[in-house]
């Protein structure tokens, strides 16, 4: 029998089917998703990996394979049939070599993002990917959710980040790419078929990290301005100045900060002057680089002269940097404490980002009389996180463009509720009644300009549905031709990213 | 009939069969492959490749396709069956937008290389990958077979650039993927598919290019050296001190500069010091960057004080910076005039390339006495051109490195036939006797230090068979399993690339 032969396989620190061990990985990050397993594998070697698929293949089971557990999109989920065998990496968890000179991090799939920074930071250099399940995700997570985080601008998601992989297919054998080579012409380059496939298509059991140099010396700015549409302009003025300089450039709205500044103990505003949007630049240098500041000084002088900025203030320390920063990685904990809100994670053409925030506030806004937008986030790589509130809970606008360009901050903090008071319990029944046609708009917006309905997060089991019903045509046809052709009895993932 | 309805669909400016009109299209760039077909089409937009691709499905025909028709491995060249119809997308040869703010150029794939440089330069931005071909080459073909050249360095292969893409599947519906996004998570990234697969899972039909700042300023400077080894030493030192500033890094051995300096009117050798290997580097800024010569000078100075560099000269003109590259770009030109040779094109990982240069030309010197070896080119991209001369034509051993370390200037100069002088007859018949034993000496020996059989020129016509004996197993399962789901009917380019 299949659980006994795997049971004797892995032995038992590799495998359990004791429900309370299983039991925090059987429901996604968020708590919104739920499954069962029928038992929860671990193997310790890439060789384990490999048995494990065989005999999987050969009794016609199915594996839901998970690394930290952080995905936001239940990728690493199983079903709630109880017929999925869980496959944790996490075991596998082992540093394998860092070579200084190549600048190159090889590691197992189970190792925490937050060991690589370490391990890098270890040896002088720096590992540019990082977000908020940092102390949880694994670098197989990462590779198989293509992630993201804040800076992209300069460094580019996983797939610029990934030198090589190693990947266990559907029948057991192993495809080795951990060599990277900067040429190699014989055919496409087979890695970037696991680079955000969720899982789907093969297990990634090693990744070979790209490093780049330790920053120097950096500059962190926060903006205040009055529209995404001189955000926007502004990004492009630095780029063009600065150049690959610019690592972070991130916009918040007044709103935003505001929820920060009254949910979150110790914060407070980097500046006195109101505004309707905010924008945190961060530039950086390596060693025998010019600082950053410099240049940047120069160039926010001229933009304030010009009337593009309201005001600017840069950091005078490291503290009051990890100050500023800190405002931008709490707008999520403040939403929350605001109470239940749609999200979403969209991506559009940079150029077309200000539109995006200015319009689709207003569509909504006409549809559902009441309910407010908030967009923020990762302006300079068209995407934001873009929340979408039910009517009864926050009557304010913030976070809108006014024509008039006055700040909203006045009317917003008159109207929000008392922090300690809990949310409407009508909130959750609007979700449940308008929610998926609230966020139909939102994204039907962001394919119609060219975008993403998932930018960062991925499809996972949460939007499977949304993609069949409005992804292109043409490139479903691929992704479903992919699947067939690298896992015919549908192994792996089943229920993850492909549509039915 | 098919042909009638291609003549019909395609007019007089799409079709031929006229056998002059084809016969520059039927043989490949280097002129040893020659095929036939029975007609050449030459649509002038997608819908009329879509429509081609969905006669040919319905008659069971099969596409050759072609742009610049200047690739290296014949993957352009139709089989001589004479079934073959040869699509030549030449035609299609608009730029169809360019966007300074996002810095992206959107283009036919029939755009010419030198196209695309000039339309970039006129708008004060720069497309960086240049090679030999750029007059003939097409976007579609560099995107085919994911080009390279002397800028892999910094700015990386056609994938690296390829922002975006068009494409014909083989059921004549269209991919639509030229509006890149930074962040686009709905599952892996399409277009990789199409990025250096020469043709055979698609037909790039436009291609949304990446661009780049203008240079500002560049240093190029000429280093003697006395070893491989001492060359990846002074490459980890600029990138350790200059990072994103090192564009170029070639290596040229002293019998390379010398066959240029007699074959090539109007050369002459940067330096005095007679030394047995050469390094050309170009380190660049743009806007508001420092001048990267004035960091240049100092580390050079300190390489020069710790013995590691014999002697540097930094071009103190634009006209000498030209007249070093054109000392780097006529080796091939250089090595044709002396003879044939057998010409390899491998990778392997860059801390490997010394030992590479190192020690196959001894191997190939054990198995073939007499025959000698010359390595040259991106030793910065682990990518060298690696040629093996046969015994009668050139007895020296120089582009070797020396135990002595002494340079092999002198005796190669003796040694040396009169240029004059055809190579001797029995060159070719060596060739044909002992070419595929000596080449895959340098194969196997690429491929035992984890490298590739083709870093830039792709597999083709001439490196398929090849690539079915010494290729990965399991990366050629998947290829072939590629091709299967993208292409089952095997209307795209067969006989190219994939093994049978």
């Amino acid at each position: 029998m299949l659980i006994e032969q795997l049971s004797k396989l892995l032995g038992p620190k590799g495998f359990t089917q004791d429900a309370q061990t299983m039991a925090p990985w059987l429901s996604d990050w968020r708590g919104q998703v739920h499954g069962r397993a029928s038992a929860m594998l671990s193997p310790s070697c890439v060789h384990e990996v490999q048995a494990i698929v065989r005999l999987c293949v050969a009794h016609g089971a199915t594996l839901t394979i998970q690394g930290g557990n952080s995905g936001q999109s239940a990728g690493a989920t199983p079903d709630d049939s109880g017929d999925a065998l869980l496959l944790s990496l996490r075991r596998m968890n082992q540093i394998r070599s860092i070579d200084v000179d190549a600048m190159l991090l090889r590691g197992d799939a189970g190792v925490i993002l937050a060991h690589a920074h370490d391990a890098a930071a270890a040896i002088g250099l720096r590992f540019p990917l990082t977000l908020g399940g940092k102390g949880s995700a694994t670098l197989g997570g990462l590779v198989s959710t293509n992630a993201g985080g804040t800076q992209v601008l300069r460094h580019g998601t996983m797939r610029a980040l990934t030198a090589g992989l190693e990947v266990v297919l559907s029948d057991g054998s192993l495809l080795d790419l951990m060599t990277p080579l900067a040429k190699d012409n014989q055919g496409p380059d087979p890695k970037q078929l696991f680079i955000g496939a969720e899982g789907v298509l093969g297990i990634v059991t090693g990744v070979t990290l790209r490093l780049v140099s330790e920053i120097a010396m950096r500059a962190v700015v926060w903006l205040t301005l009055d529209s995404p549409h001189r955000a926007l302009a502004i990004l492009r003025a630095l780029e063009a100045r600065l150049g690959s300089a610019m690592e972070g450039f991130e916009i918040i709205p007044q709103a935003a900060l505001e929820a920060v500044l009254e949910h979150i103990p110790g914060t407070r505003s980097p500046t006195t002057s109101a505004a309707p949007w905010h924008v945190l630049v961060e530039a950086v240098s390596s060693n025998g680089e010019a600082d950053p500041s410099e240049g940047l000084q120069v160039i926010l002088a001229e933009l304030i002269d010009a009337g593009q900025i309201i005001d600017a203030v840069i950091a005078s320390s490291e503290a009051q940097a990890e100050a500023f920063w800190k405002l931008r990685d709490s707008i999520s904990e403040a939403e929350r404490a605001k109470g239940p809100a749609l999200q979403h994670d969209i991506s559009v053409p940079v150029a077309q980002m200000p539109d995006f925030i200015t319009l689709v506030p207003e569509q909504i806004a006409a549809a559902f009389p009441g309910a407010t937008c908030l967009a923020f986030g990762h302006l300079g790589d068209g995407n934001v996180h873009f929340h979408v509130r039910p009517p009864a809970q926050a009557a304010s606008a913030c976070g809108q463009e006014r024509p008039d360009n006055k700040p909203a901050a006045s009317a917003c903090r008159r109207e929000r509720p008392d922090s300690n008071v809990r949310p409407p319990a009508d909130s959750a029944s609007w979700i449940a009644e308008f929610g998926t046609a609230a966020s139909r708009i939102v994204y039907d917006a962001a394919v119609a300009m060219g975008g993403s309905i998932s930018a960062e997060h991925g499809i996972g089991r949460t939007k499977r549905t949304l993609l069949g019903q409005i992804g292109d045509p043409a490139r479903l046809h691929l992704l479903r031709a992919m699947k067939v052709a690298m896992d015919p009895d549908g192994l792996l993932n089943p229920g993850v990213l492909i549509p039915d």
